[in-house]
């Protein structure tokens, strides 16, 4: 089978049971994320992240090669979960594995997008996915 | 039919054969995303935006209601842009139309996920999407 060329990738992921300790920690949440994007062999170029009162946190980390992002319900013990990566030395799903034991999530799901899929930018398969 | 409850709405859009030029403006990117998330009814809490050498921008709007994402290829004409909103007073759909004008994309196409639909949290239809 040919494999699709596209310019990233991106797991849309939702995390279920997670620890809620976890998820309204700023300075763990931080640290995972930024870990996270570590342990997919990104290159992190800024983060920003918030805890909103009375609980649940926000943040995203901008990455070269496109964006991490993660918004939490301690409350629910859920977690909305983005990681979108682009080029192939870069692999999302390193990223959802390592958070996936540092939230202590039951149960996950995730649909895979395919982002800028060549043939529907309408540029040939030898394009680079950076100039 | 049913409505199926969940703590938010996020749009996975493509954006295709957009003005090249747009796409590689800092400031004309920065506004036109903050824009959007007024026109959405958001909040904006955030933002972080980078222009790369020799060329494409990624940023991110963090609002209370969960994010705004571009990255662009302005070589390509293609951008890749998340609009994930919560709560029912927020309207990511009225971020995308105002970001296609804007942009000037000719062809775009969106994938709508649920995020934290309620039955699969485990939560009743009458809990909050925050607390």
């Amino acid at each position: 089978m040919k494999k699709v060329k596209a310019l990233g990738r991106h797991l849309v992921a939702e995390f279920f049971e997670c620890s809620s300790e976890a998820l309204d920690n700023l300075d763990f949440v931080v640290n995972s994320m930024r870990q996270a994007a570590e342990e997919a062999g990104a290159t992190i170029v800024d983060s920003s992240f918030h805890r909103f009162l009375p609980h649940g946190i926000s943040g995203v980390v901008v990455i070269a090669e496109s964006h991490l992002a993660i918004h939490t319900w301690p409350e629910y013990g859920y977690a909305a979960i983005d990681l979108f990566t682009c080029g192939d030395e870069v692999n999302p799903w390193k990223a959802f594995e390592f958070l996936r034991i540092k939230f202590d999530a039951k149960k996950t799901s995730v649909v895979e997008h395919l982002r800028g899929i060549y043939s529907e930018i309408g540029i040939p398969e030898t394009a680079p996915h950076k100039v």
